[in-house]
């Protein structure tokens, strides 16, 4: 059902009944390592290219929550998945695998809750019986894409941040065990004239401050109604642009309650500047760790804010500012 | 409502309540100019690059339909497209400008459908009063990016096809005057190990045959159900391809109800190779010359078959085969 402007409250709300995370070496070195089902020995995973083995990680993803819920992928009527690279060509290979219907999707870091979004809307209403959905980056196909490749050694500013190798799946049915999605707010693109590619945090923070401020309207609640309302990748510096902007709205924010996924992937002597990043990085989080928050009951009511910076070496070498865009989604233990 | 593996019948057929089609100099010059609603008289559009011309015939497009239907932006609540240039930056900007809630697609040249599908059942269960979806491409910037920058004289063979410039938009909504949108099959990914990237047409043949019998099959119908099915760009051979895989297969398809939106945009004297291609292609076909087509009451029932080839330049470098998709529309006259 359409509550507000831009939000869904699902009235069947659908479970995510089993999820998939896979990283490489550098996140089975990171702080939840605990919460990934599986992790690569390095970044080839036994494939030719970085792009391959970026298919791959989302192929082993959809193959664990698949087999978690002992659900076939013949059963599963709908993936919804996307990615950085040009084309989105990983999804694309990995979908060929998969040979289940396929609806690309492209948000960059906000990528998993568009899908999360789309793909409780299908189940909730029986317009799905499953729908597998997630997002994936591979760190070393994203640096020689949008960067340089990684053996040039090229130097970086304390505000970049490090895009994660993974991949977090998530299968969402009608009915089952789990935590349910109860609400989604899609955001629209923000813009507020940053032009610093190295600092794309900062450029996504107002993104997700305006979507977050739209889902508090448009469900008419506010930062009580949540146990942690989490970001899906501003890290360091975005994170703290973020709560000033609620601070300087009248609408400030608990800190404590307020995450970022970013700021979670890695250990503190981890070199990865202001944090993690990369679609992966809010499936990761959210698909590994967060849901086993929820099902512990150490949350009851969570909403994850995936953002994303809709730029590419392009519109930055063309001058152009960092267009960007948050969607929410509501994760809650039901009784 | 889900009938079948992957296909939805909508109880509450949305409709099309009005549509924008915009094109370049060559498309001016076309075989269904009359059904554009604008031209632009070069591939500038007045802007400083090919990639921001094609952010503006985007919102162009998007102006010309609101516009049309007398729908203010802050009327509708979800705008889902897509394009083939990285990070679909084009569409990020036309976004940008437009602040309508934003869900970025990719399915190549399949991404038409694909929106209009999920726009559609959207509308049809009331989780948007009114989406605006569609998809667009620019000739000399998918040169550039794909191929070779055009000054540079690249010499193609017969089973080229040229990328159409141009958007095409179609705002949905639940009740007005209008064709529906009554089902939408949605595709997964096929791959016959075709490697040519300039025989696409070739390539996504077996993915549209997939497609439509999928359709058939979740909808229990034949192609007599159709007055017309038309596919995305399969262009000249392609098509034939697509003709064959049917007769092969026990289900022959009428020839003369089977066409092909690659082979409508263009005149026979202009030099497209196979024929038309790009995400616009079946965007303006559809939401231009069908549309006012089944207003005029010369078609009832048509099904569009939106193709799409997911590959990149760098899967090609690769020596990797074409993954490729279609997902089917079916729009009709309802009394």
């Amino acid at each position: 059902m359409l509550q507000g402007k831009a939000t869904w409250t699902f009235k069947n709300p659908p479970v995510i009944v089993s999820t998939g995370t896979v990283g490489g070496p550098f996140e089975e070195q990171g702080n939840i390592a605990d919460d990934f089902d599986l992790f690569f020995s390095d970044q080839w995973m036994e494939e030719k290219s970085f792009e391959q083995a970026h298919s791959h990680l989302i192929e082993e993803a959809s193959t664990i929550a698949l087999k978690k819920a002992n659900v076939s992928k013949d059963k599963v009527n709908f993936f919804l998945h996307g990615d950085l690279i040009n084309q989105i060509t990983p999804t694309n290979f990995a979908a060929r695998e998969l040979k289940i219907p396929y609806l690309g999707l492209f948000s960059a870091c906000a990528t998993s809750m568009e899908g999360l979004a789309i793909s409780s809307l299908f189940v909730s209403e029986g317009n799905a019986d499953y729908a597998l959905t997630g997002a994936a980056s591979h760190n070393s196909a994203a640096e020689r894409q949008f960067r340089y490749p990684t053996e040039y050694g090229s130097q970086k500013p304390d505000t970049s941040q490090w895009t994660v190798t993974g991949a977090g799946m998530a299968l969402v049915a009608k009915d089952g065990e789990g935590p349910r999605v109860t609400s989604a707010t899609i955001g629209k693109v923000i813009d507020e004239g940053m032009t610093d590619p190295f600092n794309m945090g900062g450029a996504m923070a107002p993104a997700a401050f305006d979507t977050i401020t739209q889902h508090f309207n448009d469900r008419n609640v506010d930062e009580t109604y949540y146990d942690l309302i989490i970001t899906g990748d501003l890290a360091k510096y975005g994170r703290l642009i973020c709560l000033d902007l609620f601070s300087k709205n009248q609408r400030p924010i608990d800190e404590s309650k307020f995450k970022d996924c970013g700021l979670m992937v890695y250990k503190d002597d981890q070199s990865v500047f202001a944090g993690a990043s990369g679609p992966a990085c809010s499936a990761i989080v959210t698909y590994g760790h967060l849901l086993k928050k929820l099902m512990k009951n150490e949350y009851q009511r969570i909403l994850v804010v995936a953002t994303g910076a809709l730029l590419s070496p392009l519109t930055v070498q063309q001058k152009q500012s960092i267009p960007c865009i948050a969607h929410a989604v509501s994760i809650e233990n039901l009784s």
